[in-house]
């Protein structure tokens, strides 16, 4: 298996507004540099989801780019996607695992320091460090890390880690700098009218705050 | 395998306000005869779905009565249940029996006589014949089969089928004299203060119905 790139990733959110709109806007955000791609669905049936996801699976395998499906285990298993993102509240990862084995990619939100310690004991492939900043996406969170607590995150986890929630191109490099492995966005691509360019946008400050240091 | 005994199908419908009530529930309802226990969780997070599902699956066991999930195949995969039910838009029958395989129970909501039809160009352990009559608990369904229709689809249908959808003790005789192999109920044991003994009323008309037809 390539090494996981989780340097820009996309979180696909499906409302009923934008559904339709998803595979061809995940197809220029790819085109612009999105390294991973999570889909998630929240309020779709069970079988609009599948369907969104047999055609991301389809247009991401011409990339090379790894789908990542969000809670849902058994979309994942249907579409043979390469892993799924789990939050608190999904299933546990230790069943997540046994149901699909040792080769998939699983990640694991983290909402506090408490949950990033707790992680340490568990074989994910990567933590979403979330939100560093409040968002209305996630309308439920209550406290954000911050640039200071995503530093303290980083330092504290074993494993790879990318940072979700109000990230946008302004303060991509900032948070690039606290260590990082990547960055994930949704409305910075999602509601861009151009997403390749967003996704380009975002890539050149990532590029420049690696650059920055090492 | 055990021949699939539908004669009566509970549907554990999890809302916010019973879900703590229903292993408890089923236990007693199971107690007083229920032959078929399907979970159906539609607001629930993936994490409560998993943990109530698993809990049926304990004390299901004890009885010989299988489980089914509604919709989730990874909750079925999950706890290792006995089957799932599918509707219309949820997981297509081929791709669930494709992750199933063939040794697990796999139902399909059926909505018209279309529906009953193109189920039997398909190898599903049983239909669901919903709704006999309109009820609250699905407050989208919009035509209901009603007698006729009911004795329709069981004479058009190649597979065994169940008829859910307003069903109380006061019904049952009927309904089952209509040749189906089963009731399905929710609200008639749900919403009972007594589940066990609800659950026997429901089996005495069952057996008297049979035995009318026999």
């Amino acid at each position: 298996m390539k090494p996981l790139d989780l340097r820009l990733y996309l979180v696909a959110d499906g409302t009923a507004a934008n559904r339709h709109r998803i595979p061809e806007m995940v197809e220029r955000a790819v085109a612009g540099g999105v390294t991973l791609v999570q889909l998630r669905e929240k309020t779709a049936d069970t079988r609009t989801f599948l369907q969104i996801a047999f055609k991301l699976k389809e247009i991401l395998a011409d990339w090379g780019v790894p789908l990542i499906v969000n809670d849902r285990v058994d979309i994942a298993w249907a579409v043979d996607a390469d892993g799924v993102h789990i939050g608190q509240r999904d299933m546990p990862y230790k069943v997540a695992r046994r149901l699909l084995g040792a080769d998939k990619i699983i990640g694991l939100s983290v909402e506090n320091m408490r949950q990033v310690e707790a992680a340490n004991r568990l074989d994910v492939d990567y933590i979403g460090v979330s939100p560093v900043f409040l968002t209305p996406t996630k309308p439920d969170a209550k406290n954000a890390f911050g640039i200071e607590g995503l530093k303290k995150a980083v330092e504290v986890t074993r494993h790879k880690a990318v940072a979700i929630g109000g990230i946008q191109v302004e303060n991509a490099s900032e948070i690039m700098q606290t260590g990082v492995d990547g960055i994930s966005v949704v409305s910075a691509i999602v509601k861009a009218e151009n997403p390749r360019s967003a996704a380009e946008a975002l890539v050149e400050r990532i590029r420049g705050a690696c650059a920055d240091t090492s």
